[in-house]
């Protein structure tokens, strides 16, 4: 559908948006297909609130996210409530609340979308859909290794060609950061470079400060640790605490496994990645299709999140960003989404009786058909039939008992009798 | 799943919850069933904006919904932004700002929630689910009656078994009151009486105003105008002004269109009926199931709500309540949405490759299969797995090629070869 500009004093606020027929198609061919995916793999729906109480809320918050909550006093309560900017935190409370009785593993998914404030300059979204899973009560590489096979298999089942899931492990550099002797803010300045794989930033930053050559080699050896697999031996060659190690035992016994499940060659790995939530404890990822800059997915373990709700339990999970996906796969999904509605049924005269048994035949048979029942010529019909997309347009006699199909894509026109389009067995 | 109490410190704003994997997953099978019924009748998707702000939605709101409507200061616009109470006025203002260029008639359906403020008393959802379509563009009884049609065939498609739709007509009581010589709160009372059904006390209302007898016995007829068809002969009988039957007949219209339907058995008409939301202009209905009191649907004609936008078109659309339709229907959703994941795949070792090989292979197959990928006993592993409802649980051997598949419902046991669980023709 083609539309039209908004008048200034009907617009909406930056960062939310209307999504018009052929996006909110895909878009729910998005939910769809992930959450058939999600459950082939086992896993179970939940839909938290759409409110919380803001103190409940923020005990599964960091800081950056606790800036950007939606809140507001409700006038019911006389408290604050607010709208949730992450669905993890919500589940990990209904997992410690009222699922608490149930035996581990619990495997959850969900599709739904969270408000976040954010700068108007950024241009980012406020609103995000999402669609993700939950795994908790597993620590091992297995489970970590379970959600990486996920998000590759459902990249794969979306239609997505060339794409990449980059692994991290927030307590490799955590174990290289571990005991340097820096300020909060020093380290924080530290990690930006890092994360900008600014090596020249580093070594301006580092030289200043009274690190042994070892720490100094392991801080600057971090922007470099990307790539494929070898990552996992340079980083080996590089580090000796023993966290950092840990870390790469863990990532190499998930690479193994990842290798059972054929997955392996869509994996990267970034070891000086710290781009994880504050909630994340051990293996984080994110996946990038080629020639879109923004992660589609990303998700990581997050052992002490259920424990903020009383509940102390490992667990690991990841999300996509549907609106992400949808603008990175956009023409891929133009076959299996875009499509429109079959049949526009035409019946001139007063007596649709005709129009409507055939649209309730086709409709059984689960076609899509809408009855032109505004009173006009055939031919505007047949125009208004194009300009909407439909497949075909049927012309129904005044009397009598023929129908003319008409396939809109070249105007060819076949002669039917209106049993034979009540047949069983027709198809368009 | 058995569900556990929730520490007094986590709970919820009242009026909003969490939905646990059953009823989640009803939810969604409400959701899909509709959609794809709205589909088939040629409806597409639209996704509103979760934010608005507030002046632009208001127009389109009552007062009564403004009052409920979920309002805060926005940090970033510095304006009052809301969430919306109703999803017919974003769909207007949506039609009349980005749709404005294409042809007529549009077919719209959406799902989603909207939020409402409500007193705490009454226990009400404050979080609502939605799940409707909006027919823009067409004045004809034929576009009402294809309303009140798919409503029919929507609660048929959900397995409902008896059922009504109870169609009013906001003209047919406006044209019996217009004239009456009534103050605003006095008119207030006597709908409020004819809401209730109450003649006695009706006609208490009436009885010291100067009313000439047919005026009072049009009033007086208003709150016994409910029943079968017969009650548009009752209704003919009684009223002789020029609005209430033109409303009476477009009434009749439909009736002979929702017989060439074939689904006037489920019609039902109350003319005293006044529950129309505020931008109702003709037709209205609602959907009852038997044996529950809350309508499941509800809808109408709203021929003034598009112009509020600037861009005035006939218009009609109804939709459903899916939480008022999930406690109605709940037992009979049991069968269809409360489908548990088919398999649990159990292998001792340290080699899961197998395991891993037919998870992949019965999930290509559409199968639901999970690993349960934490050492334990065999016999701890069936509990789990009778516990979460999977239908079937498979031990794989250690080593060699066996696999033992069992039917957790009765403990029936298979023994089978690897190579026969791979084979493309395999069904559990």
């Amino acid at each position: 559908m083609t539309t039209s500009a908004t008048p200034p004093e009907l617009t909406l606020p930056k960062g939310v948006k209307d999504f018009l027929p052929i996006k909110a198609a895909k878009i729910e061919y998005l939910k769809q297909t992930l959450a058939e995916l999600f459950h082939r793999w086992g896993f179970r729906p939940v839909l938290p609130a759409s409110l919380e109480f803001l103190d409940v809320l923020e005990r599964g918050l960091g800081a950056g996210l606790r800036e950007k909550t939606f809140r507001f006093d409700d006038r019911q309560s006389g408290r604050l409530v607010a709208f949730s900017p992450d669905i993890t935190p919500q589940i990990a409370r209904i997992v410690a609340t009222r699922l608490r009785g149930m035996p581990l593993p619990l495997r959850l998914c969900y599709t739904g979308q969270v408000l976040r404030h954010t700068e108007q300059q950024t241009g980012k979204d406020r609103e995000i859909f999402q669609s993700g899973v939950e795994l908790i009560g597993l620590e091992s590489p297995e489970a970590d290794a379970e959600m990486i096979a996920m998000a590759v298999e459902s990249l794969q089942a979306l239609g997505a060609g060339e794409f990449t899931v980059d692994v991290g492990q927030v307590e490799f550099s955590r174990g290289v950061m571990a005991d340097l002797p820096l300020s909060a803010a020093q380290a924080r300045e530290v990690q930006a470079a890092i994360a900008r794989k600014d090596s020249s930033g580093l070594q301006q930053l580092l030289e200043p400060l009274p690190l042994n050559d070892r720490s100094y080699d392991e801080v600057m050896a971090l922007p470099r640790l990307f790539g494929g697999r070898d990552v996992l031996d340079r980083a080996a060659a590089v580090v000796s605490n023993d966290r950092s190690r840990r870390a790469l035992d863990s990532l190499a016994r998930i690479l193994e496994i990842l290798e059972v499940y054929g997955v392996e060659e869509h994996v990267t790995f970034d070891l000086g990645e710290l781009r994880g939530l504050d909630y994340h404890t051990g293996v984080t990822f994110q996946g990038y299709l080629a020639g879109f800059g923004r992660a589609v997915c990303s998700g990581g373990r997050y052992d002490g999140l259920t424990a903020r709700y009383g509940f102390p339990a490992p667990a690991t999970g990841f999300t996509f960003n549907l609106l992400n996906l949808l603008f990175a796969l956009e023409k891929d999904l133009e076959e299996v989404a875009g499509k429109s509605t079959d049949v526009l049924i035409f019946q001139a005269g007063a007596d649709k009786r005709t129009a409507q048994r055939i649209a309730r035949a086709l409709r059984a048979r689960g076609y899509s058909a809408a009855r032109d029942i505004i009173a006009r010529g055939l031919e505007t019909s047949l125009d208004y039939a194009r300009t909407m997309n439909y497949r075909f347009a049927m012309v129904l006699a005044d009397e009598g008992d023929e129908v003319g199909l008409i396939r809109l894509a070249d105007g060819n026109r076949r002669q039917l009798t209106v049993a034979r389009v009540l047949a069983e067995d027709f198809r368009l």
